[in-house]
């Protein structure tokens, strides 16, 4: 942090009062080339940010304010926008339209297809061209378009565990692409700070709660960045579908997602774990297991790391992989900064090097 | 508990200071027919029941003693055996032989087949012959012939969940019975009450473990009674095969038990709930959920009940099928209670009836 | 529950939904004299008891109503209300007024000086009469007087723990009685069912919060029935002052109360064991902790049992009490029962007995 | 982290692979100007720091070693320990014969008094004249003393709540010094990483433990501490003495500290906080907080801060003070940091300014 503010690049971040909001506040603060100026939150406008998070008391001290995106382009040189969905579409617009670079961590610039946004979204897409402009926020398969684009759509927690979990697979098709499941399990910061019955403590502890069974809007993404990878270098291989079932479980944070598809090819165990240390060689944020170890989300609270094993069930002919991250960091707010890094020409780990937290 | 004692039967317990143990002595006394006479325990032989276990200060007045198989039917009427896996052969031999009923909470005699102890359980089988008089101890599927044996195998939490949550769909053969895909989450004192690392608080809070991927010991259970099923009134069906990961999860108790399978004909969500509906009808412990919710093992917490919930994923014709239990009740000592009042002519839920604890 | 149902009591809930009613709704179905006929709830006027308790799902089959306190007497022949404070004030009298013996769990009736009502509750009591008829309803403190009466005023959580820890030496003055410090913890059901920020989830996981330092309003119960103990017999021993902090702790159900006061006089650790054995001999649901165990409340999770200790701490000169009890049970839903017991002539115990649920 | 390795002053942790071990590693990778270059482990001696810390995979590339306290001084400028209660009298001399500096996070030479380690830690200290060279490593009451020690003995984490939240008060004499009542809360990780039962998930989780009341290590650091500041400036205020009860909760992290005592002069609100935002002017990891909010560990998850709370409770006569800090920072590895800042002539908060994790 001896860099000067004068130095810095100036940021805003719009929609800061929820938790990823406030995880990148927490990062901004500890990242040096960065210097927050603007953060928004229309339910906490006029309030400081340390009385709506008292953990961020002695190492933020602005205060939240209405958002105005007309606005923010002065006052920033890039743009973090942590609103709902459907929120950004005209935010996003805005920014570009100013000129300025844009993360976006939103869901409304990470489906590549306009016409996905009704079925899933309920919405239509105002901005088709701008989505087309859109890279999908994932450093570990689109770093090079990062890198040269000005709208990142940063990816959401559970397709960042899907993808990354299932990426060797996929592009290498060792696996029957229409047999893959996914039971993916979330710590309750995923839902939001929102109050409401599902997570109010007494309901949230103590049980696991599967919702929206084959319905998740995170769907789309996996489908879509598994089926890119299966058709690289081929020409049909057909889309990828995939039978997702989320659960809420009690811890405040962290996804541990299970992976399970079918082999088509005869693979062993080591071969398996080689073809993932080769797809994520040099990768940073990817952490294969040793061993016969399975990742878990203990080992990345508050990291950006993604930790993955992969494990052959040979009995059934299947192949079970597991991917563990924290859900506001490598699933959200660490992720877009990972990106930003990569638009701004830092090393890519700048600020984001921290250890997990254990226990 | 009006009964007087003279009228009831005498129970032994026999390895009754784990957590399953613990759960049989509060459901003995609970019941109105059972008299609790003898408790065993290695460990704690000779420490006041109250001392192990201070939630039964009052209400269970006994003192641990050591295993002597051979002095037990001088002493109980029937056998409640809760012994660690391997333990149980000669313990159930003995019991049998001085002519008494037996329920064995260990896996000694679940598998028909005797060839598969050494495979799951690096044991050879040391009694063949009663392994063909045991039956497993799932009322739901095998109740005439618990009715009838004097030797009940009572089944371990899994399978009690991942069978249940299949049999109606194994039973039609609608679905392709090498896709099942079961993602079990288990409380922690499903791995009982002996501390080591992957249990102690600060490792499996804020964690969640895979294990065991594809080869925990409960996976033959399931694929024989679900094979089992599949099979009935037809030649060949073909085995079941499944791909098994459990998952430790930060509570104290309960199991959600998450199926997959690809679905061999065009069915609706109406034709499914429907067959689950018909399936169970009559079963005093088995709760299909209502409308579209999923089971959720809060509300089986200290129960004997099993809810279910079976959802359609049409995209992907998929079945999902979603199963919730307290793993030490209907997972172990209600479970067997529910099996010995079968046995002794007892209205089958007897002493099992209250209300799981919610929150 | 041999008991035909014609020979039961009707029982009528009003306020059912929340947490303390559901424990009614258990207990009662679980009672073998008692039939519940009428429960009542605004928010959920309309909705099955098992959609809005799954966990009573097969055990109580009624749908909630709206209250209509004139027309509960017809319909039940004893009332237990779990409504809002000041929301029973009314409700009571009317009641009472047809006859009916009340069990009122809010505190509308719980303070004898009418005078209390402003300075604590913010409301003027409107019937200071009926005030006098009420009986605080704790069985170990006033079981003559609830024996006699037709108002209970059933204790809070807090209170039950408060009182119950220090009553032996308040009864003897062997303490301070201006220097009682109470530190209690309770688990987040105590909050009750209704969402909000404190008790979502993510904020009261991984948490300890004190709230209302020196004002919650059970203190004056507290102080109230610790003052009529140290009286007895007495011209003047002052009143007692009570310096209280509730802390809410991440646990679903349970109370730990720890207390502090320093000791007027020398006492062993056997005499202060000694006269808690004496002060509550007898008592069916009050358990002294054996050796220097500390009472916690993980051994009386569901049950109605206060479990208690006493330590002696000489180099201070002062003696720690720790109460652990069940919040909705001894803590509220049970403890009502147990007064309803004793009103209708029943054994106190009735319906009461099961043991905790451990782990 | 620019500056390069050959700059940095080389640390040594020995006793590294339990938590606060953990906490050291990690830290230390965070600091611009340490370099890790030994750690030690008798059980893990031989382990990659990254197996026995999965968390740590990327950060730390180390393998434990067996403790040779003669061998650190050639490999290390500085030693930090955390070698359990007996363990550090060799060790510090051997490393202060060497004329190296030490963080000792032991207890070992932390009572001024040898004459207190019979009757607290039933050990005679081997080092009598080592212990006057010893100074009590809370920077926020002995920062000059600090800087010119050699051998800093680092407090623990109960003490640093106690101590911080009684200062001002016990150092102007505005409370009844034999009145202090301090109820402590801690999350299980500071029971440390052995295994046992209780600590065992299904025992600790839902459960609130009271343990060694009036009979904690902790209490004569307290003590001496308030009472060194109680007599400054004074000839005879006479001892502290601390009624002590800590708490185990069903955390990960954390300690919440809630005191009491009496008031010996009428103060209002405003200048109870007055007196406390005084005493910890300019201290950068003190927070007092706003209004009247209570301190919460969950603030402070992860990071070096102490935050602290006073309320007046009037009624009473008696001041409530709250402290709350993360056990395994503040309460240990982020003070010894703290303290080796200041003793290496580095800003204190240097590598300690993280935000907590929240949620």
């Amino acid at each position: 942090m001896s860099s000067s503010t004068s130095q810095k690049v100036r940021v805003a971040v719009a929609g800061a009062s929820g938790y990823a909001g406030g995880e990148l506040l927490r990062l901004i603060a500890a990242h040096p080339y960065l210097d927050l100026t603007v953060t928004t939150s229309e339910k906490s406008a006029g309030s400081r940010v340390s009385s709506i998070f008292p953990h961020l008391a002695g190492i933020v001290d602005l205060t939240f304010e209405a958002l105005a995106p007309e606005a923010l382009p002065d006052r920033a040189d890039v743009m973090l926008l942590a609103l709902p969905h459907t929120k950004s579409f005209d935010a996003v617009a805005t920014c570009l339209k100013a000129g300025k670079q844009v993360v976006d961590l939103s869901a409304d610039y990470r489906l590549r297809e306009a016409a996905s946004y009704p079925a899933w979204y309920q919405a239509t897409h105002p901005y088709p061209d701008l989505l087309r402009q859109a890279v999908y926020g994932l450093p570990e398969l689109h770093r090079a378009a990062i890198q040269r684009t000005k709208l990142v759509a940063s990816p959401g927690c559970y397709p960042t565990a899907g993808i990354l979990q299932f990426a060797p697979l996929a592009a290498e098709r060792l696996i029957d692409l229409r047999s893959i499941v996914i039971d993916a399990k979330s710590g309750v910061s995923g839902a939001g700070r929102s109050p409401a019955l599902p997570y109010h403590f007494p309901e949230a502890h103590e049980s696991l709660e599967p919702y929206k069974i084959g319905q998740h809007r995170h769907i789309p993404e996996i489908e879509q960045e598994l089926g890119l990878l299966a058709q690289r270098g081929t020409a049909s291989s057909g889309p990828v579908t995939v039978t997702f079932t989320p659960h809420l479980v009690p811890m405040n944070r962290g996804i541990l997602s299970t992976g399970y598809a079918k082999l088509t090819r005869d693979l062993d165990q080591a071969a398996l774990r080689d073809l993932y240390a080769t797809f994520y060689k040099g990768e940073r944020f990817v952490r294969l297991q040793e061993g016969d170890k399975a990742a878990n989300p203990r080992h990345v609270r508050g990291s950006n790391f993604c930790d993955l094993s992969v494990h052959l069930d040979r009995r059934t002919g299947s192949v079970v992989t597991v991917a563990a991250l924290d859900n506001l960091v490598k699933g959200a707010a660490g992720q877009a900064i990972q990106a930003l890094n990569i638009m701004l020409g830092y090393p890519e780990e700048t600020g984001l090097l921290s250890a997990g937290l254990f226990p």
